[in-house]
């Protein structure tokens, strides 16, 4: 069998199990999950001993020792994977929620229902971990995922998908509920992304490139975000203590996530004060500060911005920091230059917060806080599965909700179109 | 300057104008429809001229009567498109709506507004009244559109734009939130749904050909659907007389359209009774009946059917019908050549009806309906702009909420996080 012929066969045994997944009732998905867990924490040296295998090629590959890290599994790894299994046990279910039922002129009974999505195919690179929770969220909502990991976490992903099959098989839920591509074949993603028929949605993870490949070549819709170029207003009516609290925060609580701040606005008006004292805090900590040309003459060791320090996902301990006249300019650099991931005005003005909040168009967008909260998590949620920064779907953070639909149901005593 | 080009302008136009609709409130847009309105009625005679062109143009083409009739605008036609403005101005403005708000224990207040999607491309078939349909649907509820009509219509999609245009301008609003492109150009479609950062989302109404080619090339999610094989399952415990009326009313109220009835499901234990009598009102009204073998058995003049009939939209006098052992293989008959457009059960038994509900996933599922319910007006949405059977973002009829998606909106206090 040819690895096309193979990935379409795992999308028909996903189609049917996503039929049975449909109507099953929340405790048999719950004790799936709890077996899961029991799985994961018995079989952890099993799990461990893969992982090994996959470790020494990365080692031997030359992999950066931050991918070795994001690879490795160990006891406290996995006890965190089970953990992540009972959060996931105690959300609700969101599948057969009624969210509306009204009642129409004819007498007819019109309502929707939460119903899961499908079939999904989900994508992503190194982290073996990330396996579990994003099999367990699918689950849950009652979906069947495909997962394609990355090649250097083959041995890992297909140890997980192993004990996750048998804890299905145990709980009475068909195995090809949760199946890895078991291919380190790149074409494996072109394969099935074109599934259009089989998969309902496709949700990358990773870096720009793998999902723009996935965006353009994807018969599939495709939930995805491709950069979070974040960017922080403080206004001049800001508290500046608590400005410089969040700005920090927003840059070095986890610099190389997608809701770190990449860019910081300031008004002029509060330039003077405000920049050195927060410059001062970033030079301590290593942050290089990429500035406009009046940043330039207030912070001197400020290295000059160039056109591509705007729209850039820096990832790093790199912070662009424009000078802005007015709340306008503001607006308008967020409206070119966002990934409309996450932005936030640090202001105590109520006329500006509301403005802000009103007129920038992303996914999530805050008043006095960090944008490190854009975080399924954070925003309470529950969990997350990705952030989506199309519009379609679920605009920001998907939890378990935005892993379903809903489908109109009709209650009827004979009525016919006139 | 090219198309390619010209297309991307009006895009650029488009977001530019999306921008500005986003915060505008819904006086402003109901007055802009209102003006419309008038101007529709008080410019008949030119937009009747402009018609003559392409009616003129369209019969020497030697179009179908049928292509010419849906392709005319009288003064009836004019004015039915005046009303339909009206009824939109009725409808409330979904924007701005907070769908839900609650606190996080850190104190942070965390809510999801309802937001416009932002630039539509909206791509159809010959009828020129949609042209205005579409455009008021998406100014409403806040978007900006880019529309594509029929080569054959071009003639009155440019003298009904122009006049929206007026209208747009006439109340304070871009003229760029509603554009007709200007060619009859195919590759108008190709550059059209190439503009991936422009464009938020594509919406193709029309024949199956147009909505697979703009699926396969577009790089913007698309929320379309390709047809409806809609299903009637007639239980063993159906009231025989409604099952009559919904059958009959199902195929032929409008047999063209996509929420007709195309297969009819019969339970064998009633099938000796209920087929005969159905079969003769069929007859009466000329539809062809394409059965399977034990149909043939029971109505002498009946068709066999062949595989190709079971996944088949005739969108004409022709019904395939299947008798069947039980509602499992109704179940697994609707599941394998659904195009999970309408389905409806008729019966009296409550467990079946519910279990009908559940279990079929299609975007609307009926009891004792008929399935030409499936529509966006019918259901109480109001107005519709299409309907969706790709799951995501709103499966089944689009309203105005579902030309809409929600941000979060987070105030706090000085929040970061730890």
């Amino acid at each position: 069998m040819s690895l096309a012929e193979m990935i379409e066969e795992m999308a028909k045994g996903a189609r049917n199990a996503s039929r049975q997944l449909r109507g099953v009732e929340r405790a048999k998905k719950d004790n799936a999950l709890e077996l899961m867990a029991i799985k994961l924490l018995e079989k952890q040296e099993d799990i461990i001993k893969e992982n090994q295998t996959d470790l020494s090629a990365a080692k031997q590959a030359g992999l950066s020792d931050a991918m070795i890290d994001r690879l490795t599994l160990n006891p406290e790894v996995i006890t965190s994977m089970a953990e992540g299994l009972r959060e996931v046990i105690a959300l609700p279910d969101p599948v057969g929620e009624v969210t509306g039922m009204w009642k129409r002129p004819n007498g007819l009974l019109v309502g929707r229902v939460r119903i899961p999505l499908g079939v999904i195919g989900f994508i992503y690179e190194s982290r073996p971990n990330v396996t579990v929770d994003a099999a367990s969220l699918c689950l849950k909502s009652g979906n069947a995922v495909i997962l394609k990991g990355g090649s250097e976490a083959i041995h890992s992903n297909l140890m997980l998908s192993s004990l996750l099959g048998e804890a299905l098989k145990e709980a009475g839920l068909p195995q090809e509920s949760i199946q890895v591509i078991p291919s380190t074949d790149r074409d494996a993603v072109k394969f099935l992304i074109g599934l259009e028929d089989d998969l309902d949605i496709i949700i990358p993870r990773g870096g720009e490139g793998l999902i723009r490949f996935v965006t353009s070549h994807s018969r599939v819709p495709v939930l995805k975000h491709y950069k979070g170029v974040c960017h922080v207003y403080v206004d001049k009516d800001a508290d500046q203590k608590a400005a410089i609290d969040i700005c920090v925060n927003a840059k070095l609580q986890r610099p190389g996530v997608c809701n770190a701040m990449e860019t910081m606005l300031v008004h002029e008006d509060i330039a003077e004060t405000f920049l050195p004292a927060v410059a001062d805090r970033f030079r301590q900590d290593g942050v290089e500060i990429r500035g406009c040309q009046r940043t330039v003459k207030l912070i001197p060791e400020t290295i000059p911005a160039v056109e591509s320090d705007w729209p850039a996902e820096f990832l790093d301990l790199i912070l662009a920091v424009k000078i802005v006249s007015s709340m306008d300019e503001a607006l308008d650099h967020i409206e070119k230059y966002s990934s409309k991931h996450t932005e936030a005005i640090i202001t105590n003005d109520y006329t500006r917060s509301q403005r802000f909040l009103s007129e920038v168009d992303s996914s999530v967008v805050l008043v006095n806080a960090s944008t490190r909260f854009n975080d399924g998590n954070q925003l309470g949620l529950g969990a997350e599965i990705g952030i989506n920064t199309s519009k379609l779907h679920a605009f920001g953070p998907m939890g378990l909700e935005e892993l379903t639909t809903t489908k109109f149901i009709v209650y009827g005593q004979g009525q016919i179109r006139s």
